[in-house]
């Protein structure tokens, strides 16, 4: 396998696009964007890491590396506008594998509307290196501009897209919601379209609602206030796994006044308030009111609850509350 | 070590620019772009296969990984306008050295007009996983637009800028030129001030003299002429090195008329010329006049010669004219 080769087809093979003027083939791509502001980001999929690909096909290996990149569009309630594909591939891959996958990427940032225009190949130089698949993302920002994260206020109210949890289970096509999740796109753009100044801040629940409520509730410098009983869940998940779980890729906004039952097809609900921080020390607090159930009515702070990818040890930690 | 952690740090520690809207922290970052293209590539370095992290020190990659990007940018003759980077840590790497090469990519990128305003850090789920750097730069067109290299035309004189060759060879430092060159931005912007129209095909020279001419010469549909006594050479080098040792990272132009001298004060030699392609196969052709030397004079095809990053061994492979 010669990396020319690779990049031959992905020249040949790259996204169209109206937006494309200079494809895949020189130097740099160039896209025609809109003046004004451009959202960027990139994102990484690494393979023991963030999937295990001895069980997962590279199909879903592609949609998973574009749309967790395209989530985080949705996430500033953003429109994509291109992306850019770097991987490097383990000796013995393998040039129709590769081949797969660069086209599993190519349909996925084509059906999520984020066409891809350039990239670069590379082979591990050890036998045991890895895939590692880091995608490149550009946006431009929807009809209320840009909803960061900053913005909670107190009095707002919480609410979520969709249903938590369970998203590692495995599911109908065996390789769970983690893989085949659908980014917010569509239901960011309508939050946006619908509540205008009302949506005050924006996150997609990748880590779990609790740590990724807690760096809302952070950036914003106040506390959250959840309420167990009214957490969407998806089926066979209790409050904890819809806390911390993670890789919903859901929305989390905080709405002055009351939020729509639903945004573009995709339920919302209210799952909590916006408080002022009781000290500076409270700002990032996530208290979380559960009922009676295996033990007394009390209120936990999960803010800490989810995943943070750990180097000690190379293993993920999930922290339960 | 933990993610969330090298993230504050990265957050706290960013470029600071005026075209930098929204900073790291969020979901994307967000920055100011003039109206017009955009341009945009990514590129990246893995221990094992663009360099050898037991002999280089993290200053070096850092530079590295984000100069061979942004030298991408002087190939269109463009201007640097920001840079995320993607890096996945070996285990055991440490805090501290994370923290380091971190702040290396966000200097370098500070000094290459280039920004960090973004970035992942993931941390390899095996022992053995190399240290993989992606940096994606985005960039605006310079005074003559965008320079592709599809535009050479016989008739075109060939220049490069500055010396060819031995960029592999320890240097001054020890580290070798591959690790500290500057990328030819403000020459390539200046031969687009100084040529205007005139400027008709660019390219950096990354994979070799040979094999970059040759990719200029195919995307264009031509052949190309070159005189190895014309060949501006590192000392110690010789023709051969010139044209196959890669890693120069200095511009090849096809100018209509005569080239200046100097570019943003770097040297410009006239290396050679473009001819119509013979045959439709001819396009592509890098004829190399060798003078008498260790051999009868002639002329070689060294369309071929320098570096393809190979899979099947995991070995880089130089193939010599």
């Amino acid at each position: 396998m010669r990396e020319s080769r690779l990049l031959d087809h992905v020249a040949r093979h790259a996204s169209r696009s109206e937006s494309v003027i200079v494809p895949p083939g020189d130097d740099l791509a160039a896209i025609r964007m809109p003046a004004g502001p451009v959202l960027l980001g990139v994102d990484q999929v690494v393979d023991g890491v963030h999937l295990d690909l001895a069980r997962t096909d590279l199909e879903a290996a592609g949609w998973k590396a574009v749309a967790r990149c395209v989530s985080d569009v949705a996430a500033m309630a953003g429109r994509p506008s291109a992306s850019l594909a770097a991987v490097v591939l383990p000796q013995g891959f393998g040039e129709d594998r590769a081949i797969r996958l660069f086209d599993a990427v190519r349909d996925a940032a084509d059906r999520l509307e984020a066409p891809l225009v350039g990239g670069d190949i590379a082979i591990h130089a050890t036998e045991t290196g890895p895939l590692v698949l880091s995608i490149t993302v550009l946006g431009t920002p929807g009809p209320a501009g840009m909803i960061l994260r900053t913005g909670a206020r107190p009095g707002d109210r919480l609410c979520v897209t969709g249903r938590l949890g369970g998203s590692l289970e495995p599911g109908e096509g065996g390789g769970g919601r983690h893989l085949s999740f659908e980014p917010r796109v569509a239901a960011g753009l309508a939050l946006a379209e619908i509540l205008g100044p009302r949506l005050h801040a924006l996150i997609d629940l990748s880590d779990g609602l609790g740590r990724d409520a807690g760096r809302m509730a952070r950036a914003s410098g106040v506390a959250f206030e959840l309420d167990a009983a009214s957490l969407p869940r998806h089926q066979g998940v209790d409050w904890r796994g819809a806390v911390g779980d993670g890789e919903d890729y859901e929305l989390l906004a905080a709405v002055a006044g009351d939020p729509p039952s639903e945004a573009a097809g995709v339920p919302c609900s209210v799952i909590g308030r916006v408080v002022a921080a009781a000290t500076p020390a409270d700002a990032g607090a996530v208290r979380l009111r559960v009922p009676a159930d295996d033990g007394p009515a009390r209120t936990v702070d999960v803010s800490q609850s989810g995943w943070d990818h750990r180097g000690s040890g190379g293993d993920d930690e999930r922290t339960e509350p």
